[in-house]
């Protein structure tokens, strides 16, 4: 973590550019509905969304470090807890919550408060299996690779599917210690 | 036109739910570079997020009605400037200026001052006949057959393709006159 404490995620949302949250989710739904038509299959639907979120997480996580002002964090804990607190809210402008550690704290749960990728969702009968969010896991996979964290991240709870709650399962697989490309004293 | 006169975009845009401009371009840039994976020709890309972007418009037009304050144009002219004065703000939150008009009142151009969705993009050589940004023809088309208009929309500029602006032309095909399902004397 920084010397500087982080910014809020509100006043981040609130300093950055934004767009209409409609017209995200409907652009989100036409992507879902493109790769339900591409691909057929839900397990490839839904493998092909992480793989889109991996890709946007790997470079969303730049601006996310500039704008929050956050260099490095010390360990998992704090790096989910900056995750839920101020990374849902920069991006989506909704709140989540952690729960479920473990008693090593290497898995935890981040519970949404609200999702905007679901409003005007049914899910069809055909689509029983689909993870219609797994944009977002792929999206907190690639962000914590750049810093060195490797992951898995799963869908324990879907509201599309009937659940309570949307929450996301974060494990830590594999810390990689940060690698320089040269010493101070070179 | 209503009684009412309709809100500003700027008034709308700073009321309505937003998410990351950023996020945004980015989910963009993952359907396009989907679909030129899946689709392998560029016409044929070209052709999906137009319809993609049909897709949305012929939904997102009921938001803009209802948090614009707009519930009928009397004619062409007026919807054109409610599009590019009020609803590439409210979406987007950028401007957009009306030219070209052409001497019947049925065709204009709408110049984007600002475009966040070509943020980061570069086209590598082999895109060279993607329209990056079809998905805004399809959005203009499919919201306007929404409220009874058959139009074209075209790239006429694309600052991908080299040119100085994006300019999209907006051509009145036919308009329907609204029919109700009753007559009021029934």
């Amino acid at each position: 973590m920084p010397a500087v404490p982080p910014r809020s995620g509100d006043a981040i949302f609130a300093s950055i550019e934004r767009v209409n949250a409609e017209l995200f989710t409907l652009t989100y739904g036409a992507i879902v509905r493109q790769l339900l038509t591409d691909l057929e299959e839900v397990d490839e639907v839904n493998k092909q969304l992480d793989q889109m979120g991996y890709n946007i997480g790997i470079r969303l996580i730049d601006e996310f470090l500039a704008k929050a002002n956050i260099s490095r964090c010390v360990d998992f804990k704090e790096t989910a807890d900056v995750i839920a607190k101020v990374g849902f809210k920069m991006f989506l402008g909704i709140s989540a919550s952690l729960t479920n550690w473990d008693a090593d704290g290497t898995t935890c749960s981040i519970v949404l408060e609200d999702n905007p990728l679901v409003d005007f969702v049914e899910l069809p009968d055909t689509c029983q299996g689909l993870h219609y969010c797994n944009v977002l896991s792929g999206v907190i996979r690639g962000a914590l690779e750049m810093v060195s964290m490797k992951t898995e991240v799963t869908w324990v709870r879907d509201m599309l599917r009937g659940d309570d709650a949307y929450e996301l399962q974060v494990k830590l697989l594999k810390q990689v210690p940060e690698e320089y490309p040269y010493k101070d004293d070179e």
